[in-house]
């Protein structure tokens, strides 16, 4: 039977994720990965949810096994209300939605906001799965370059000023300019850099003076190692114009599936359409789990162990590298305050994609960093990872990456 | 801010389930509702999730809290090729995947073969939820009625060999034909009806003479109350040309949101790339969970108690229905012999929309039989739910409604 002839465009343009791709190489036995994103197993709470599950089904069985509201359990959406305020962000006139986390919510906007050809502004580089999930949809990426500081507002404004010229009004306009920016403000996916509260202030002003949408997605940002924490762009946002996505993936556990989206009512209401189409609603079972965990007041907690055992494993890569990467001016760390990657530009004569094979041939893996570069680009770059592995192959594992840029450095030389 | 100039096609197109906005008239007090499509939640085995849930987190945390593949868990997966082997259809050669449920699936099927005015071959009436789904992507329906032997196999062929005629060939046959046929079986949502076998023969013939793919969609099929089983579609299947959409939703629990669905591994790749940008993966807890559940042997059980339970409301609703119903000839009860729906069609001059307020008046409620027809009509009909009240509820909620009935046909006499 012939098939492919009957497949949407949408799913012609589909492919699987890189990363998902490289990441089967990396299960060769010994082999010490940097590739994933996954938090550390010790730090799923089992024995508190264990308690909490039992609680749940003696207690309201027929809530949490049942279908709920498309837009969350009421008493879920509350304490995240709560939660958010005591984090320095009240949603107040902004609507709240829970999702099966950030990739749902980044879906969600898609299809909301996206047809095809649309223009969305990502920096550059950005999350490999809001670029595919986006893609789907057909979007083109205005990709803005990301420095030390974050998204470059300058060339933002320059980018925007250029496609006004020729945008029209109306509805044209918004048609013809981008849908909205998506950034990751606090410890970016891959960069691991913070926006500065100056450029904040910036990528809101060209979102007023330029009439558009941002899309925050803060999944790190309650993982700071140190420095000062600067505010939400949801927090600053003055003209309803920002929609958070939120996720308890890096916080509790990925396997509940959870995430929560904040946003502008008239947004809002299409998104919970759109919800209401793509799956009826999110587990009541796993949300009445996560409002029991934070309604014990188990989460702050949980976030500075978090914190603790994260910190620990950021040093010893910093110190590994340190201690066995070669000496080089071209190579430049980015050594983030928070998060879960490291971010690590080699000489520019150097292909990460090449070095990638022999790197897996030394048993020890990462991401490279042209994946996250959705128009091309970053050919000499890599994101690590250092949440999931422990300590030891953490050391280890940058003995052999090191050894191996020497090795390939001496080679160039 | 001016938002609605932003929003994609697909938005503009969505609208609030119409159900769902019903269902907000139906939690006035006192009132008696037929119109949900919940399971009864005695039925939830609270007890046994207790300690089911208690051994994961026990035994595998690591697993059930992580991040997991996106085709589902290895384990759950096995299990579940068993658990369809048992019942009659052996996976073989097609690939299965672990989603967020039904509604998932339907999505992830819009996704990866629905453009803007492809068309769909659904019964009509049909499942609100498939046909929201598809809306989604810009389906198109060509719409085969139901009889009390379920789709009317003579007039999709007829429809068939019209559309054929102007179709063309390669490619762009497959874009000019249906993407799909879109049937519910074995006590459809919302007739009640079973297909014959003699139907579903043709309706498999038909699918390979017109070079065509079928989605079976089987959530009610093992909740028979009476009568023999007829073979599913994906059993009798032997081109590969059936997709399978099953749930835990009516067996075990909608509130773990679980569902799975088989299908070509041609399609299956594509599904699987679809669902990595939808939501990356379903919860590896509930999964987790629900695989425990059926490896401890309790799913057969479970399906046995919620046959006894849903069979005794049937006949409750069956029997108050003979004692309270005004008798007259034009009225038709699909006396459903299986799942959670009855469907009656009143007399031609009927309007079940306008009752419908009068019900509500009378504190009782139903589903108007015209929200399943996609391209309008079923102005006479109307859904009841038997799964969700109790035994007392339907006796006085259906002697509430055989009333109004009454009221209303003596005014038209």
């Amino acid at each position: 039977m012939e098939i492919a002839g009957r497949f949407s465009i949408s799913a012609r343009r589909m492919s699987r994720s890189i990363i998902r791709e490289l990441l089967k190489l990396t299960s060769k036995p010994g082999l010490i990965s940097f590739a994933g994103g996954l938090p550390f197993p010790d730090t799923f709470p089992g024995e508190r949810l264990k308690s909490i599950c039992s609680d749940v089904l003696t207690t309201i069985p027929e809530v949490a096994l049942q279908y709920s509201p498309t837009e969350g359990l009421p008493s879920l959406r509350e304490t995240l209300k709560d939660f958010l305020k005591s984090r320095g962000f009240d949603a107040g006139k902004k609507q709240l939605i829970v999702t099966t986390a950030s990739q749902q919510s980044l879906d969600l906007i898609g299809k909301v906001f996206i047809d095809r050809g649309d223009t969305v502004v990502t920096e550059n580089p950005s999350y490999l799965g809001a670029l595919s999930a986006f893609k789907t949809y057909g979007a083109r990426f205005l990709t803005v370059d990301v420095d030390r500081d974050g998204i470059c507002t300058g060339l933002l404004r320059k980018r925007l000023e250029e496609l006004k010229t020729n945008a029209g009004s109306g509805n044209e306009y918004y048609q013809n300019m981008p849908k909205f920016i998506y950034t990751i403000p606090d410890f970016q996916n891959p960069t691991g850099t913070v926006i500065s509260l100056e450029r904040r202030k910036e990528l809101l002003e060209l979102a007023e003076e330029f009439d558009l949408i941002i899309v925050e997605d803060v999944p790190y940002r309650w993982l700071r190692y140190g420095g000062k924490e600067i505010p939400m762009l949801s927090s600053m946002d003055t003209g309803n114009r920002v929609i958070g996505l939120f996720t308890f993936s890096k916080i509790l556990s990925p396997g509940l599936r959870l995430g929560w989206m904040t946003a502008h009512e008239t947004i809002m209401d299409k998104i919970v359409q759109a919800k209401q189409a793509a799956d009826l609603c999110t587990s009541a079972f796993t949300q009445s789990i996560a409002d029991s965990f934070m309604k014990k007041e188990f989460m702050e907690g949980r976030i500075a162990d978090n914190i603790s055992i994260y910190r620990e494993k950021l040093l010893v890569m910093l110190d590994s590298i340190d201690e066995f990467f070669p000496e080089n001016e071209s190579i430049e760390l980015y050594k983030p305050a928070g998060g879960l990657f490291l971010w690590i530009k080699m000489p520019e004569y150097i292909d990460t994609d090449e070095m990638f094979k022999e790197a897996i041939d030394r048993n020890v893996a990462y991401v490279i960093g042209s994946a996250f570069y959705p128009n091309g680009g970053g050919h000499n770059t890599m994101r690590l990872n250092f949440s999931y592995p422990s300590s030891e192959q953490i050391h280890e594992g940058i003995k052999r990456l090191g050894n191996l840029a020497k090795d390939i450095l001496k080679e160039r030389s």
